[in-house]
């Protein structure tokens, strides 16, 4: 094991289960490690850390952690370039003589394979997850005709939060009509919900510290609902030709996941579908993410993902097409790779 | 002028009134700056950018920053340390001729002054944030008391949130009893609020992204109301005298705001009243910070803050005692120097 120091609160949490927004932590060995913090946190620490010596380096956890490296006499120590700052980075390794070796997504890289344990958790952030689709569906069959885009993202979010018992993993993507043809649009005070309008839902929620992603495309009316994929129906047949072609490239990409393929492989079976149909070039983004502690980690499904699937990674597959000023339609669920191929995580009920 | 580089989002849209979070920012004279982004925010960009020509940058901004830096035959550029990575600086700074000349809190130093027009969108976003603990102090009445202190945050968050019409400018803190001693208190989950507890909320919204920020000790009760600091209540005559001693550091301190003094003699003004009624060690943080469209930005009031206060500062005074497994009080207003002294961001109504 080579010696390590990393401060981002997920890679904190995943070193010793504790994390807070002023820390570092430094892994030497097996058997030594250290969590740095301020007076504030380290009670909370002590309490919850139990395989890392908690030390309170009061004003400037910089300078403890350089005394730390030079009493221990390290010669190397492992860091993210994208995880420090020019500033925190200059003030940790002057007057060291340990060389600090870049290794980007340090801790993303670690966390890349999934435990079964933490297959388990992301598996009920996704139930969590898809049921409140259901409860926001039910929501628009109610009362969603009196709103606007931005009300209609404020509902959303309530319905993920569920009265505060869950966290957003990430702010919800609530688009009707031509504004769900921008993969990140922005809500929209003059733009009421109208029966018949297409309108995508892109969220998720934390199950213990977990994330959940999912986007479902729906027509709006007295059918609306989240709870199925392979049901909606869209009167207007362009739109329902568009829908057909995401879910069919969305099926060949969750096929085409298998332990030993490349990541690559798997964008390009939704890429296939959707430049056989004739769309390539309004599929704007990669085919899907690994999702963990953060929304957005290790592996990266596209074009240029040269990762090679392996039991227990989990990630995303999601899919678009999106027509400027017209519509856009994505449709997402998350798989981890269980008994070597794709496993969704409550895609439907 | 010198030529500089920002991508902080707040510094973006401090620069060119708009944001993304996908951007770079270079401005090279009056009349020459950049706005570098991907392809999802161009039109976006366009529209709303006047001073700085939008630049497609597609997948590569660092690179894209680097060949307009070498068009532009630059000798130096300055840059913040605390906001590029180590990674991102590298990847600029390489091949490249051009000095990077290190400034910390560039953007957060040229924001620090405000103009009128930005100190009427803070009191804007003060004046919702006061109508919001009113509205949530009406919550805590008429249903406070079956609730728990993980859904009494959550009531605080929808509160402050009006039905989606404000953002928040960070997490809510609401803190019953022994919790409102930790500065940073967490909610749990097996604290259900009662009649005669102390309750902390220490809470802000966002107006036109401006952030607004305070916090309110009191009673619960009938009487529970966050509208008057001065007149706040408690059965207990040592709650009452730990409530009375913040109260007068707080007014202190504002009293001691004037143009021309040190940002340290500000702090000392509240420290000394805590100091001299004899709780100065349970005075754990510093009296105050800057506010705007970062919640926390400069000046930096504290023990060690050597700004000189200045005319259209805007800054919070949260002097606070907390007593460890016991409870804590904090009283927390904004003030923006006008006209020489403090003018109390809408305190109470």
């Amino acid at each position: 094991m080579k010696p390590y120091i990393v401060q981002n609160e997920n890679a904190l949490y995943y070193e010793c289960g504790f994390s807070c927004d002023n820390a570092i932590f430094l892994r030497f060995s097996s058997n030594e490690a250290y969590f740095l913090t301020d007076g504030r946190y380290v009670a909370e620490a002590k309490e919850n850390i139990i395989n890392a010596e908690v030390v309170n380096a009061e004003r400037d956890l910089v300078k403890k952690a350089r005394d730390i490296i030079k009493k221990a006499r390290l010669k190397f120590i492992i860091f993210d370039p994208l995880e420090f700052s020019v500033a925190k980075f200059d003030a940790l390794s002057k007057t060291l003589n340990a060389t600090f070796t870049p290794q980007k997504n340090f801790s993303q890289k670690k966390r890349i394979i999934k435990t079964p344990k933490e297959i388990e958790l992301i598996e009920t952030a996704a139930k969590i997850g898809r049921d409140s689709f259901c409860r926001f569906a039910q929501i628009l069959k109610t009362c969603g005709f009196d709103k606007n885009e931005q009300e209609l993202h404020y509902e959303a979010e309530i319905s993920m939060r569920f009265g505060g018992q869950n966290e957003l993993s990430f702010q919800p993507i609530c688009a009707i009509n031509e504004n769900s043809a921008k993969p990140h649009a922005l809500p929209n005070q003059n733009k009421m919900l109208k029966n018949g309008d297409l309108l995508l839902l892109d969220a998720g929620v934390k199950y213990r510290r977990y994330c959940s992603d999912r986007t479902r495309t729906a027509q709006i009316g007295s059918e609306a609902a989240f709870d199925d994929k392979n049901k909606q129906k869209f009167e207007d047949s362009f739109r329902q030709k568009i829908y057909d072609i995401v879910l069919k490239a969305q099926k060949a990409a969750i096929d085409a996941v298998k332990v030993g393929v490349r990541a690559s492989d798997v964008d390009k079976a939704a890429r296939d579908v959707i430049e056989k149909a004739g769309f390539g070039k309004y599929f704007i983004h990669s085919t899907g993410h690994g999702v963990g502690l953060d929304i957005h980690e290790l592996p990266v499904i596209s074009p240029y993902g040269d990762a090679i699937i392996e039991e227990g990674m989990v990630f995303t597959v999601e899919p678009g097409i999106y027509l400027p000023n017209e519509f856009g339609v994505r449709i997402e669920d998350m798989v981890a790779i269980v008994d070597g191929k794709a496993k969704v995580l409550h895609g439907d009920k």
